[in-house]
């Protein structure tokens, strides 16, 4: 199986206020879990400013690259808001009302003020573009071929992902297995090279921490195949009890 | 002042841990605004896995790209701590141990069970490297030139970028100041528009939210001119009360 197809995707995150440290993203994580669960690798994540050429550059780096380009943030009314403006330079396309977005946000808006000017930019889309369902504010997603264009507030991305579960073509999922153990890392790094290379299938990430006034590692096991994910877990954590060492199944 | 020198830097994420979801980056917004401070930008982030080829690519593209590239993650003692001889690829140099981080390390281990092979590890840096201090948890951070090898956890990379601070070149500091409005942003869309037009030597950007109920947004406004800044945080603030908004000084 190890030759089997891997789907990849790839994050950009664009926003001054991530650069900044004034705001701190939660798109990344989100974005990976979600992928993982739909058999698809979050391959490279990039984060840039709001420019409309850097952003235009990096999607037709990072489109061409991977099987699927995720970007969030930019996609609001206001006048920093050049994300569908920079993806429709990359793909060489002008921006267009979409008629559907334009009904979605009338509705929304007819109680709150009505649709103005700045509320009709979230209309706007690449030429070809598609919606990604968006019900509770109303603005949607777009989707420009393997390009989806979420939102930038957490919650609104999330919500995007939601819609569009299930829809994406990818392999098989990419399982993992905690063992927590209280020790340094630095112990037991050779019997965790020497358990990885016995399960060709599986990887074996090690993640250090300080926590009680103990130091401990959380050690994850990565594999697409059930059955060599759990016979690595099984090894490890025999190798591990007979070090002698304070070893939990699941992570600490 | 339009015209005066920009110092930009890149950061580089490296470890699957993130990409997958299972570990929230939090580096990205700490060297964000420690970068800040010293009066240099983040201009540019990828997160990458645990490949060599991919951190060695990653890392030529952005050091010629930038003034200074950061890296976290991959400096610990385990098999997918490759980080060091990634760069050492990039940079067409051997790896060698450095012999004072090897007495750093040798110090740090004595009490603690002795310095072992894996532990030894840490103190391997590309030939012709320096070491970044790191006192708590012994093993340093390395400096290659303009490259900056930090480790992933979060509280220890700070502590080395403690102790980089003040020692690297850069322009004035970027200054912000944020004014909160209880209000849609797609309501104030042109009056932020106009604002920002009206003072070429800011950016303004609106950043949304929805609290206790009600829908506001936080405009934040940046420049390295403190007069400018001024200038153009009071005339937002009076042109967003004429329109008669909910407005406060500073973040909501």
């Amino acid at each position: 199986m190890a030759d089997e197809r891997i789907w990849t995707a790839a994050l950009l995150v664009i926003g001054d206020e991530i650069l900044s440290g004034r705001t701190q993203d939660r798109n990344v994580a989100q974005v990976g879990t979600w992928l993982n669960l739909q058999g698809i690798r979050l391959a490279e994540v990039r984060m840039i400013p709001d420019e409309i050429g850097k952003i235009a550059a990096a999607v037709n780096a990072l489109r061409r690259a991977h099987d699927y380009l995720f970007t969030t943030g930019g996609i609001g009314p206001t006048h920093d808001d050049i994300t569908v403006d920079a993806i429709a330079v990359a793909l060489g396309v002008p921006v267009i009302v979409h008629p559907k977005a334009r009904a979605i946000l009338e509705g929304y808006y007819r109680e709150r003020g009505g649709l103005t000017e700045a509320r009709l930019r979230m209309a706007r889309v690449p030429e070809g573009a598609e919606l990604i369902e968006n019900r509770p504010s109303g603005a949607p997603g777009i989707r420009c071929g393997n390009i989806f264009i979420l939102a930038g507030v957490p919650h609104i991305a999330g919500l995007m992902l939601e819609a569009l579960a299930g829809q994406l073509e990818g392999g098989r999922p990419l399982l993992s297995r905690a063992i927590g153990c209280w020790a340094a890392e630095s112990e037991v790094a050779d019997l965790l090279g020497e358990t990885e290379h016995a399960h060709p299938d599986c990887q074996i990430g090690s993640y250090p921490f300080f926590r009680e006034g103990r130091v401990g590692a959380n050690f994850v096991i990565r594999s697409t195949e059930e059955g060599a994910l759990e016979a690595c877990a099984s090894d490890l954590l025999a190798r591990l009890q007979s070090a002698g060492l304070d070893v939990v199944s699941g992570e600490i």
